[in-house]
């Protein structure tokens, strides 16, 4: 009998360490504790916040990515309406930490979004006589419970497509969508094996996918990114997943920068190439509504902070790069997966 | 007027450091000097050998690539059969030392090739009662002589394809052939930009590639080797070109891995793919009589010596892949672009 409804807290037992909801940030007894991700798989650790201003120093040093910062800034107010409970300003004190959480990372607007949500909380919580804290960290809590949810109803679909045998080609750190897939797959008896390009520069298949996938039990090969081709041509590979930072309503996938490479040479090989969603951002309806973000050269020369060439020679770092629908052979959702070119009209509702 | 013939010292001139004939590997007073291309481009340096196990610890160590080990192996009989040039016994103590100079490198067949014909020249002086180790030299300067010439003839074809304001893409280190290519457009006025993946797991692209062009005032671009496709969408590459570790009589192009997935990605873009041929062997007929080496795979799990994930985790090192020809435009032989489909009577002739 395949499984194929699974609770919040089982959902928590299958995820490895980097993706419990506790190992990414929580609150505890006065301070925030952050999952240090920058140490990690070497290190499983967390960053102590005392203060708001730890926090937003923490983010802003990369301690962590992902759903990490929002999630690491909404505990921040957490924390400081308890410190503060006592202070007659304490919506003012909050209003305050929230702008300084914001300029963290002030292109990543669901940071400030998910804290506008958690302070009109607190603010309701106020004007009742409640803990401004408890309000917070319950409604942290919900929105914790539906993304976990979602991230399970995702993987259902993700697993339902991939087959007995299968190996699967995946890009970067696709997160928790991708990782239980795989973890269902493998509990229907799917035996697979997930080729991970290492993603260089920040290495993110080496350091976060590859033992990940390898601490839930998935059977786990670690490439460069200039093999996948190769293992494609010896017919190693029968899937390629990836997640999507956006994807647009014409179908358009925008994510980590070597996807857009593997998506043409899986094409070339029959090789059907799918993304997970994660929402969708109406604003985005076609390619030329996407800007490239390119970042600093010098991340090029760097691996693992000692160089790799001269200080002298320039470099190109496009983040992302974008994979046209026709080389996608389906998004997906929350509600099935869908082709890239039925997604004019919204998804992820 | 554009310049078409070049002399072999106007080649050694324009070349950048580490491709001159001295700094691969000379012999001088009695030491064989290795150009250190491990340390290249943050140190220029040679390791200095006395003897010849000196030589074949150096190769062994990897201290060199290319054409550098039987370059060092050749010049460590001159070294021997100027120490030992009042043996009675100096051919038996030469043909010792050859056995131990093929040792180094088992595979590199061409070891073997270029001691047994220097060894030849050394039999033939001692008979004739001239210096052994002035004929081995004699006979390098001929070999590189000859090497040189060709590899500037191969380039003068290579400049004719460039066409001014081109991005050129490449992989790995395509050595002198490629380099003389881009000075030789550079010389004809064509104004270009070489894009150079890394090339992970040695980075050959950013450590050898990227400051050699650099060095000959060619416009670099160092990337990520998950970055040729994302470039190719931006309209920023018109030529793909590369070295080829071995040619197939049928056309297949074997070359490090990620050359495959950058000609399939080419293709998809409309981009030409030139590899550069050096030399035919005869018994590599199709892809079937190739066998694709596997190398370590802790190679995968590190970078610059520096772990990027752990140690548990599996890797897959295909150290080759193989274009198949209907993704290759052209092949730069010393007689000119042939076609891919026009191999099989043999080239490089």
């Amino acid at each position: 009998m395949t499984k194929l409804n699974y609770s919040l807290d089982e959902i928590e037992a299958i995820l490895p360490h980097i993706l419990r909801r506790q190992n990414i940030a929580h609150y505890n007894d006065g301070k925030v504790y952050i999952g240090n991700r920058s140490l990690y798989p070497f290190e499983k650790s967390f960053v102590e916040c005392a203060c708001v201003e730890d926090v937003a120093v923490a983010i802003e040093t990369m301690v962590t990515q992902g759903v990490g910062p929002w999630v690491a800034a909404v505990h921040a107010l957490a924390m400081l309406a308890d410190l503060r409970k006592n202070s007659a300003n304490i919506i003012g004190e909050l209003e305050q930490a929230k702008t300084r959480l914001i300029q963290t990372r002030p292109t990543n607007t669901l940071i400030s979004y998910r804290l506008e949500d958690v302070l009109s909380h607190a603010k309701i919580a106020v004007k009742d006589g409640r803990d401004p804290s408890q309000a917070i960290l319950l409604r942290i809590d919900d929105i914790l419970d539906e993304m976990y949810s979602l991230y399970a109803r995702r993987a259902g679909y993700g697993a339902e497509i991939v087959e007995y045998g299968d190996g699967i080609l995946t890009m970067c750190f696709a997160e928790t969508s991708f990782i239980l897939t795989c973890a269902f797959a493998k509990a229907q008896g799917k035996n697979i094996c997930v080729y991970v390009p290492e993603t260089r520069p920040f290495l993110q298949g080496a350091k976060l996918t590859a033992p990940s996938l390898d601490e839930i039990g998935i059977e786990v090969k670690l490439i460069t990114d200039g093999m996948p081709s190769a293992l494609m041509a010896e017919g190693k590979i029968q899937k390629y997943m990836t997640a999507a930072d956006l994807i647009t309503l014409d179908g358009h996938v925008v994510n980590k920068v070597g996807t857009f490479q593997n998506a043409i040479c899986a094409a070339h090989h029959n090789i059907p190439y799918y993304a997970f969603a994660w929402g969708c951002d109406p604003s985005k309806s076609d390619r030329a509504s996407i800007e490239i973000e390119y970042r600093a050269p010098s991340e090029i020369r760097q691996c693992m902070g000692r160089y790799t060439s001269l200080d002298r020679i320039n470099a190109l770092y496009p983040a992302f790069d974008i994979t046209p629908p026709e080389l996608v052979a389906g998004i997906i959702t929350r509600n099935g997966v869908l082709s890239p070119h039925d997604l004019k009209d919204g998804f992820e509702q």
